[in-house]
């Protein structure tokens, strides 16, 4: 991305080693922006609340397991509401824009934005962008009112409309403009968020006095630097249905074995999270960790030793594991005929049925019975769980918190259980992934007793490749433990 | 079958046009058997029931749409507890086996044959026998008290293992014979009835006293005579989350579509009610229902008029539906590579999704998004829901209590509301199916309003074909209504 | 009720002892009404259904359990479309109006009459009454469209809002005739039902052109006649939660008990089909069934026993059982101060609960912990499951076909699995109770194995009361097994 | 307590203001302990994971809402797997109690125990204390496996049973003596821990070689210092459907008031965030917020102009609000007639049901519909969601490893979303609440529109009280933040 070259990351310190890596503000390259009072002064609600207002110099450290002298490291601004704001509440034209797959807590952040925006400042003109960003130029917009999004957020899915792709930079930031739109809410994965900072960068470069915020979507948990993304909690909760289906099914055939393909592209916390929670799986496979089939070690071997000890299994697998598997074959397949079919293989949990059954059906004294399950889109299109629903209510209030105060260019995110900005580079620069080389994924293999399928040279190598060395310790352990 | 012709169905006929169509009993074959007051004469919670047992003559219309001067027509004998029984409660060993795929309610009936034997008659000599038929003769028997079956209704599956086929009836019946066994309960759909039927045979031509109980089995519903089987309420109501998902999916796309597979290979009835119960389904497939794709009338012209006015639409579509599409598509394509992947295009839910997606991809102006579910398996998995469980219980009574009276080759069936015993040959000749020339497939288009797919050739035929002179009318309509 | 008086029965008799109970007609009192050919000729879905229209003659017997020398006795008019209807499309002003207590399906009955008339009749000209009889002349009206009832099914309770009480029939019957509505749909309960047959005397003796259709309503089953009440089947489904939750509790604690309130003010179907569904009750007492508390065969003595051989205990009781206990409680403390805490006394749950504690505490030795749940009003509000959504729609198309067909004064009902028309008397005259003296009942004793509470006199005196001559069986008999 | 006058506070310092407030070890009081290499170095799961033990020093900050020159303050031990521990898998005999009321999580709690000290340890002698602490000395232990225990997370309760009270120290450390006992989990609230602190030090004063574990338990999350206790997201999920239900009844009556009491005696967080995650509630009572019934700015004041403006309005209370109303006319009361009534009005739900019955009977124009929902008993007994499950099974594996480890007096808790080893006395000394002026309450005030029914100098007073000089910004507010 061009932005980290354009607009430096703020960053401030402080004693001990303490680093504040900041957000943009309107000021930034809008200096002399009038500001007013906070409207939640005076709104009934807050009257009551001593310390109400979050200190400017509030912040959340990133890293919290410490030792007596180590020193403080990277913090987060904390979110929430400023004694001062730079929109006057009559002057605010805000719009919010829902990207990419279908994630269960979307319109429950839709509401929130709206009724944030509405209860707390006085803001009565929303707009929703209708089917993603392709919307800003190729539709019309939808009045957002409390009272339309009132009951939304007890449906899965979007109100809003989504789709991929479409993100045209130029389009997008002239129908802002054109539209008289000065706050910006982008709910998106990854790449919606790398747009996301495109169009802060446009809007910047054009001298817009225009908020963007983002909310970071992604039901695969994979955003680094947050605790974890709205609809997550959910997820692994529907999970549990496939799986304890799965192993019902096991369960009642000779050599009965379940499959359950979970989400999971480029990370398994899914997978992960769903298999521990369930207890019943005995096998997880994911992107991060590399598996193989034949041989000694492999998923067969393991798999037959599990049919002999217990007379059925559950495989719990990511639709992004074993990516370089599928690619080696699909390849060695290319010079044949490319049926129709072939398509389908490239979904893993075929794929893998379909390679299981091929190998058992050549033992001829174990004959198989296999299930499989995907419940990818009945887990994505339900709605929020509660406590998914009190985690985007506060996403949305921190988001329409931090662009009343002239925050931009920003996202919301929990980070060490406490609300925060952060730049938008630090979330969309990588990806956050299962590191299966850690505490988590060891309670993982404890819990199924699966094997590693990794040869110790592999481990090695983990090893090394995982340990930045100016960390105290990864990321994901201090996650998710 | 053989068997309608070594022994004669046993009808009886009385006034008005009455006729009844009776169940063997072990008296036919085995003249002198001894008989013992029936202990639930004794058992406290019947003491107070006036009229407890089930008087010789009552028996139960098949037919009840009538008109004042309507023959009375077939009957079947109610079933339920019988002043005399044909075994003493320490003589009797009983065996249950299931057998076939999973159906929510398995366990209950497991439960409650083992109960009802041992609190109302006394018996205690219960096995299971493991895996279907084939544990007949090539495994262990598992031993089952009301203690081991206490809690298993609240789980899904059969604890005694299922599988298909293995039905071998001498070594069924020599294990029969060898364990002692003389209460035999069968429980299994169409194929395993078929089979019950045989190794009755077997057992009368060898002069055994081991009565033959059937519990039918279909989660399709596509047994006929009986108002519904166990496990179909269950499976709709179930059913309902995939439908609502997809619905979530479709809408929150531009021209989303949700395609829901449901199971029903020869009979649609679970895509019939889950779509009747949802409302949210826009076109129900099944196999009852010739269809076609392409061209005026098509299905796909449809799609396109809905796409057009609602902006999404969800299909429902049966396992069993476009069978001979299918069919011909994979003839003409045997010549070409074989590809594995082709055998997934044989699971009607991929292909359909594939030929909507390549139909669409060549109309330029109409990008889709579709959404595939396949919820099979986690509707088969569950246990069963409170009204099953009730159903479940009195079914299992009614073949205790029609076993020990000495009744034998009959399957427990609920008919027109009232339990009865039914002669196999009745459940096993035909297949129960959505009958589409009947008003309750006529509800169902009218919910969706979908076209009928039919020309009026096809119209006149299928009223032609469906309509036997002697009834008046026919059955499904019957039972439906 | 005067209406038997003014208008007698319409009946018809038949070969072999048949009986049809008509239900009135327009014509009956308006001989020269203009007829029109039925809408549903031309609709799509039902051009291809042969027989689609009832035949006139169609009827369905109320009792099945027959002999083969039985004669046919009373049979009901089929519910359907007839080839003829009374009111042209244009003409028709339908209203809906929902009395008494929520029950889960009234959203989905008011959803299907609003769809049926306007999909199968072109009518859409629908008010919903708001809140009960009294908004007939003290509300506006609801208009109410298939659009804004689309998705009301998902919801618990009723859009038009309800009450009890209310009924001036000179006042509703001059806002029927102001308004200019002609089509009268009710649902409610037992009261309302007799309000409705009222209505429709008032109309007749007004010489109206307008059709009063009832929708039974009771989620206590308490209905005659028919098979089952509409929200029946969902509450005993949602009442299994609390018995489960009722048996973790009891098994949590040394002598546990747990205690469950559950609907049934007079009948006690849904306290009986619960414990049959669950399996986790030791004792259920429901109105019908009188018990004693104290001494030898007592409900304490055996509360004991059940603690002492298992530690825990789990009982169930309907909301109207043990009131004549109550009442004889009552009417002791009269003479003492009457604290507003005794009115809570009045609720048999609360009430039993404390009877039950004090009892123990008396007991040094047996030192009880007893939790008490009353998931009545979370049981009332869900929506309807996928059974009773089904249910709801044909009992709401079987009421709009009967209006339209210029029936009227009758209420819709399933009876033996055939949807009929049945005569406001036949369903008000009494209510329908469970039967201790019959197999339903017995078979939950046989299951909680809770003793009958009933001496010798009291068995005998119950078979005398019970047993008409003319009849074969009983009803509830015939009904639930 | 006398605890911390016998035994201070381990306390260690370090740069920049770090505190750590460290747990008691075993060779705190016996200097010369054997220690063994942690088994788990040759586990397969954890072979492959680098840095798999906790650092000797790392530690958690309890506030990470900084400024740049905030001094670090106090910090707890990291939870974990330590290099080396204090007792030789073979020789350790631990048990397991679970006292005080029912909490989603308990079996899964118990189930990890025993599988870690299994799996993880190699640990198989694990006893199960029956029915609180009182089981100590009382009754017989219960012999806990692996096999035993592998399915009870899918139930809810405890395996165990539980009950209140039965503290005897001398008896319960008696019996660790004499049955050979040196690791003792304890599962339980407030008072339990209290207990569990005293066993502690009775068994450091008799200077035996016995680990005590706490895990802290309550559904009410009114623990101090830790992120939230397990089952508490279980709980607000399942306070969903009481309330969901209150407002359809609500919404369907004519001035219908649904009431909905909820668990929380001295907190009131489940009620706040129920009412949070519903959006569905117009007034929240809780213990913390006082409030007053009559006249101006109370609470039928309020509940008069919901009527007015919405037809209809929903509350919910915390079992614990409004005690000193009730006191107070309970007080009143003294003198007259004590009916046994008496006793229920005691209940808040049902007190508070009456009065607003009451107020509104006065109001001749405002008749209104209540009903009253408790699902306290409903909410308790289900088993834990995903998230608790995961939850649980990390709080379970982080007492194994510290007491393995040879720490002792310590609870285990989740501290800035890091597992953490507390010590006893900061866990007891007092009860988290939710703070009245905070920003969470804020927002619930926000959400719901409620006033604060307070007074403005009761707002002075709540300000001046809770802000403690030292700290930077209150606990309740970094942990919900």
């Amino acid at each position: 991305m061009g932005s980290q070259n354009n607009y430096q990351m703020k960053v401030a310190t402080g004693e001990f080693g303490y680093i504040l890596e900041d957000v943009p503000h309107l000021t930034d390259y809008i200096p002399d922006l009038p500001t007013y009072p906070n409207p939640l002064r005076s709104n009934p609600a807050y009257s009551v609340v001593k310390q109400y207002f979050v200190h400017m110099d509030d912040s959340i450290p990133q890293k919290i397991v410490v030792h007596k002298d180590t020193p403080r490291g990277v913090h987060f601004r904390r979110a929430g509401p400023r004694q001062k704001v730079y929109f006057a509440s009559d002057d605010v034209r805000a719009c919010i824009v829902t990207c990419g797959g279908l994630c269960p807590g979307l319109n429950t952040v839709i509401r929130e934005i709206v009724h944030s925006l509405d209860y707390m400042y006085g803001v009565n003109q929303v707009l929703g962008i209708d089917g993603g960003y392709r919307g800003f130029y190729s539709k019309n917009t939808i009045t957002l009112t409390p009272k339309v999004t009132n009951d939304i957020h007890k449906r899965g899915g979007t109100i809003l409309g989504t789709s991929r792709g479409g993100h045209d930079t130029m389009k997008i930031v002239d129908s802002i403009q054109d539209r008289g739109i000065n706050q910006v809410y982008i709910i998106g994965g990854d790449g919606t968020q790398k747009g996301a900072a495109v169009i802060y960068e446009e809007i910047r470069r054009r001298n817009l006095t225009v908020a963007v915020a983002g909310i970071p979507k992604t039901i695969d948990n994979d955003i680094p630097v947050i605790d974890r993304s709205f609809g997550f909690d959910t997820a692994v909760e529907e999970a549990q249905r496939a799986i304890n289906a799965a192993h019902v099914e096991a369960e009642s055939a000779e050599n009965g074995i379940g499959v359950v393909k979970l989400m999971g592209r480029y990370s398994g916390f899914i997978a992960m999270y769903a298999t521990l929670a369930s207890r019943d799986v005995d096998c997880c496979l994911i992107p991060e960790s590399p598996f193989y089939l034949e041989g000694e070690g492999g998923l067969f071997q393991y798999m037959e030793k599990r049919l002999k000890e217990n007379g059925h299994m559950v495989l719990v697998i990511a639709e992004g594991a074993g990516q370089e598997l599928l690619a080696a074959e699909i390849q060695n397949s290319k010079n044949e005929q490319d049926a129709s079919g072939n398509k389908l293989l490239q979904d893993v949990g075929l794929w893998i049925s379909q390679r299981i059954k091929d190998h058992f059906a050549k033992l001829s004294k174990m004959p198989i019975t296999l299930k499989y399950i995907d419940p990818t889109y009945m887990i994505r299109a339900i709605p929020s769980n509660a406590s998914d629903n009190v985690y985007c209510t506060l996403l949305a209030q921190s988001a329409v918190h931090g662009a009343m105060a002239g925050y931009t260019g920003f996202t919301v995110g929990l980070v060490n259980g406490r609300h925060t900005y952060i730049p938008f580079n630090r979330i969309i620069e990588r990806q956050n992934k299962v590191v299966i080389t850690d505490r988590m994924w060891a309670r993982l293999l404890s819990s199924t007793n699966q094997p590693s399928f990794l040869g110790p040279k592999a481990v090695v190598a983990a090893k090394t490749e995982e340990v930045p060395p100016t960390q105290l310790l990864d990321d994901a352990d201090q996650k998710t433990n």
